[in-house]
C-alpha cells in the first residue's frame, strides 16, 4: 500500500503532466484582446466636462509651432491661425474629425497569429519607452543599452504570450549615427519578432530609407501597405500645447508611407501639464484631438491611435515618477477618455520607479497594469521590463512581466455568471449525500485549464518545498529562462536571402 | 554664481524639507476609510443572479452541523430542521435578518482617533491570518512565529499610517497552552496598538476569561460595551454548507460579551467550495447569509462583518493559492455583494504565495489590495504581510505594505473633476504668454501635498543618485525601519498599574 504522501503526489504528478500540454490558444484561459472596461474611474459626467475642456482649450488656447507644411494642412480642413502663431480648433472641425477618424484598427504583426485588433474595451500589453539603460538585476548594475540588448528584447517578446507587441523600449547607443540607429532598429525588432512592431524616427529624412526596409522585409510595398506590422510611435506634440516640429513632419511621411501613427502626447503631470489628473488627461485629451484633425486631414481615417500618456511627477524632486498610483489613474482616465470617443487608443502603465525588479517593482508595474487593462485600454504601453522611471529596461523584468501582465489579465477577463458558474446544482451534490468537497467533481476538473492563469515562474510551492528546493530565486529563475530563451536559434528571423539583402542595401550593426 | 546642478538641488532640499513636516489628518492626500466602488466585476443583472442562488442554496440546501442551542435559536426565529440534520433558511427569514442587521457598525480603536466607520464603499486595510511562521527575509528563512513577533507586528502596525487595523496575522507557536495562547493574543495585540484588534478563540470556555481581560483594559464592562475594541473573528462554518459546531458556540459567547463578530467563511474555491469564481461568492453568501440569521437571532442588530472570504487553489497540486488574479476577482466580486445587500463586509486581499518580499510578492499584494479598494471592500484582511499562501508572515513585508496599500489607497481616491482640477485657465496661462511649464504655478505647489501620496521606502531616485547612495536594497531598508520602531517604547503599551493587574490575574508571556 502506498502512503498518503505518495499518493498525492502521484496525483499532483499527473495534474502537472496534464498542466504542461499547451493549451489551443481557443481554450486558453486569458488571451490578447480580452474585453475590460469594469473600472470606471470617471463617471458620465466626468468625462462629459473633460471633453468639453478640451474642446475649450483646443477653440481658446489652440497649439503653437506647428511645421509649414502642417500649418497648411490643417487650415485647409477648418484649422484658423491666429497672429500669435497658435493654430486653434473649432468646435465642429473636431466634431467632423471624430465622425471620419477610423474607430477600428487592426495592427497587424509579421505572423497573422499575432495581429492586433483595436477596437471597444479589447486590451493588449506591450512595450514601449526610450530607456537608455540596461538593468542587469544580478550584479544591480546599469550599463548603456545596446542593438543587441534591443533584438534580444524582441526575441524574448516573441516567446512570452502575455506580451502582445514590441515597442522598441530602449535605445541602441551603441549605434552613433542617428540614421543608422533608426534603421537597425527595424532591423533588431523585426528580425526577433513577428508580433507588431512599434518605434519613432529622429529625422523625416530617414523615413524614405525606413521604408524601402520595410517594403524589403513584407516583400513589396503593395505588401507592406495591405499589412503594416510596424507604426510610428510619434512624439508629435511637446505639452503644453506645442507641436513638436520635426515629429510633424516625421508623422507625415509616415502617413504618406501607409504607416499607422500612435499619436502620442507625453506630458508630465506637475511640469509640462497641470499637476491635477483631470487637468493632465484635459490636456492629453486637447492635443491628441488636434493630432487627430492633422492625421484625417493628410489622410481621413487612416489608421491612429489616440496616445494620451500624461505621466506622473515627484513634485517634492521635480523629477519623473511612473509607479505611482497618480499614475495609474491617468492612465486609467485616459482608458475611459478613449473609449467615450469610441477611439482606438493607448497609454503607458506598468513602468516602475524601481531601479530592479524587487517589490516595489512588482506593486507599481501591477497597480497601473491592471487598472489600465480594467478600464479597457486598448493598448497598454511599457507595461513590461520598464525601470528607473523608465530610463532603465531589463530582460529579467520582461520575462516575469509575461506572469504579471497574466494575472492582469485574468482580472480583466472578469467573472462570468450563468447557470453553470454559480453551481447551485454541484453545491447540491456535493453538499447532500456526495463527497463533501469539489476536488473531484467534473466541474473542477473540465474547468482547471480554461479558468485558471498558472503562472511560469511564479512561486507557489509550501515553505516545505521551497526549502526542499534550495529556496528558488525568482530573479536568478528569470535569467535561467532569458538564457534558455536566448539559445535557441529565433523563429522570426529573416530568411537568408533577405537578410543578405538588407545587409547589402543597410550597414546593419548585428551580427549575421 | 550658481551651477544649474546646485541651484536645482538647493530647490529639491527645500521641497524636501517642506515635505518632512507631518500632515495634519485632515489635509492628507489619504485617509481610512476613503470610498472606493469604481470597480465593478459584477453587474447588477449577475449580483441578482447571485443573490437568488444562495437564497435558492438556503433554502433547499441548507447547513448542516449547527451546535443544539444554535438550532434551537435559528429555528425558534424560522429555519427549518430537516430529518437529515439540514437546517434551511426559508427567504422570508433571510429577508427579514437583512431589514434589521446592522448596517453601519463602527469598530473602535482603544484610541477613538483609530475607529473605523463601517459603511457605503468605505476601505480599510489590515491585517489577519494564523500564519505559523515568521519569514526573516535577510536569510531567507521561515522559523516558528512567537508571541513577540506578534507583540512586534502590532508595535508595527500602530506606527503605519495606512495599516488601520490588527487583526492577529499569526499563532504564538511558543504558547504552548491554548487557553494561554487566547489570552496572550489579546494582551500582545492590545499593548502594542491602540487600533482595533481582531482575534479567534479555540474553544468556548475561554471566553469569560477573555472577557475578564478587554474588562480590565476598559476599564469595565460598560466601557466596554461602549467601546468594545476588539472583534471576534470567527470561522463559523467549514464549507461546504456545515455550522463549525465550536466556533459557533464562540460566538454565542461573544455576542453576548458584546464583542463584535466577524462571520468569516473561507472556502477554498476548487476544494471546499465550487471551483468557479461565481459559485465560490455564491456559496460563501450563502453560509454568510445563515450566520447573519444566527446573529440576529442571538441579538438583533449585532455588529456582524459580512465575511465572505473564499480563496483560491492551485488545481494542479491542490494547494491553496491566494496571490492570484481568480483571487483578485473573488474578493472583489465579494464586495460588491456586500453592498448589494448594503452589508458592512470584509474579505481576503493582499496576500502573497511567494516565501519572500519579492517582486512576485509585490505584484501579488497590489492586484487584489487595489481591486478590494476599488470594489469599495469595507475590511481588506491579510492586507499586508502575508506570505506563502498564509503560511508566513514577514515584518519587512507588513512595513513595505505601508507603502503599498497608500498606493492603493490613492486609487481608491480616485479622480476629482471640478474647475479647479480640469485646470482650463492654468492651461491657458501657462501656454499663452506664461512661463510654458507648470512647476512654480500657484495650483501645483498648492496642490502638491493634498494630492500627491510620497512613499516611505520606495525608491524613485534616478540610477545615478541611487549609484551615488550605494544602491540601497529595499527589504534592508524595511529592516533597518524594523529596527527603529521597535526600538523605541511603544505608546499604545499599558500604565503600569493595569499591566501590574493583568498580569497577576493571568500568566502573560511577554517580559514586562
Amino acid at each position: 500500500m502506498t502512503s498518503p504522501a505518495t499518493r498525492r503526489s502521484g496525483g499532483r504528478a499527473a495534474r502537472r503532466a496534464a498542466r504542461a500540454a499547451p493549451l489551443a490558444q481557443d481554450i486558453r484561459p486569458i488571451r490578447p484582446g480580452m474585453e475590460g472596461g469594469t473600472l470606471r474611474t470617471l463617471s458620465d459626467a466626468d468625462m462629459q466636462r473633460i471633453h468639453e475642456t478640451a474642446m475649450d482649450a483646443l477653440e481658446q488656447i489652440g497649439l503653437i509651432d506647428a511645421p509649414q507644411s502642417g500649418i497648411d494642412i490643417m487650415t485647409a480642413a477648418g484649422a484658423i491661425l491666429g497672429d500669435d502663431g497658435r493654430l486653434r480648433f473649432p468646435r465642429a472641425l473636431v466634431e467632423d474629425t471624430l465622425a471620419i477618424a477610423c474607430k477600428d484598427i487592426t495592427l497587424p504583426g509579421r505572423d497573422p497569429a499575432n495581429d492586433m485588433h483595436l477596437s471597444g474595451h479589447r486590451v493588449h500589453y506591450g512595450t514601449a519607452g526610450a530607456a537608455v539603460h540596461m538593468v542587469e538585476p544580478d550584479g544591480r548594475t546599469y550599463r548603456e543599452s545596446t542593438l543587441q540588448d534591443l533584438h534580444d528584447a524582441a526575441r524574448i517578446t516573441d516567446q512570452l504570450d502575455n506580451i502582445h507587441f514590441l515597442q522598441r523600449p530602449m535605445v541602441a547607443r551603441d549605434v552613433v549615427d542617428n540614421r543608422e540607429m533608426d534603421l537597425n532598429t527595424i532591423y533588431a525588432c523585426c528580425s526577433g519578432t513577428t508580433k507588431h512592431i512599434g518605434t519613432s524616427f529622429t529625422d523625416p529624412a530617414y523615413i524614405p530609407d525606413a521604408l524601402e526596409m520595410l517594403y524589403m522585409i513584407a516583400g513589396g510595398e503593395d505588401k507592406w501597405r495591405e499589412r503594416p506590422f510596424l507604426s510610428n510611435s510619434n512624439c508629435f506634440v511637446v505639452p503644453p500645447m506645442k507641436f513638436a516640429t520635426e515629429s510633424c513632419e516625421v508623422m507625415e511621411a509616415c502617413i504618406r508611407g501607409g504607416m499607422p501613427v500612435l499619436l502620442l502626447s507625453a506630458g508630465m503631470a506637475g511640469a509640462t501639464a497641470p499637476s491635477t489628473i483631470a487637468g493632465a488627461i484635459v490636456q492629453a485629451t486637447a492635443e491628441c484631438l488636434a493630432g487627430l484633425v492633422y492625421v484625417n486631414a493628410i489622410q481621413p481615417g487612416h489608421p491612429a491611435i489616440f496616445g494620451t500618456w500624461p505621466f506622473g511627477l515627484d513634485l517634492r524632486t521635480g523629477a519623473m515618477s511612473v509607479g505611482s498610483g497618480e499614475q495609474a489613474l491617468l492612465s486609467a482616465g485616459c482608458a475611459q477618455m478613449h473609449k467615450f470617443y469610441g477611439l482606438p487608443g493607448g497609454a503607458a502603465a506598468g513602468a516602475s520607479d524601481s531601479k530592479l525588479p524587487d517589490m516595489q517593482a512588482g506593486w507599481e508595474q501591477m497597480c497601473s497594469n491592471v487598472m489600465a487593462g480594467l478600464s479597457g485600454l486598448n493598448m497598454v504601453y511599457e507595461a513590461a521590463g520598464m525601470h528607473a522611471s523608465l530610463l532603465g529596461f531589463c530582460h529579467e523584468s520582461l520575462i516575469l512581466g509575461d506572469d504579471l501582465i497574466g494575472q492582469a489579465l485574468r482580472c480583466v477577463r472578469g467573472i462570468e455568471v450563468d447557470d453553470a458558474t454559480l453551481a447551485l446544482e454541484q453545491i447540491r451534490e456535493v453538499c447532500v449525500g456526495g463527497p463533501g468537497h469539489y476536488l473531484g467533481t467534473d466541474a473542477t476538473l473540465s474547468r482547471m485549464q480554461i479558468d485558471h492563469v498558472y503562472p511560469t515562474l511564479g512561486d507557489r510551492t509550501s515553505p516545505k518545498e521551497w526549502a526542499e528546493k534550495d529556496k528558488p530565486d525568482l530573479i536568478t529563475n528569470a535569467t535561467t529562462r532569458k538564457q534558455k530563451m536566448l539559445s535557441e536559434p529565433s523563429t522570426a528571423r529573416f530568411d537568408p536571402i533577405l537578410d543578405h539583402a538588407l545587409r547589402r542595401r543597410f550597414n546593419i550593426h548585428l551580427p549575421a
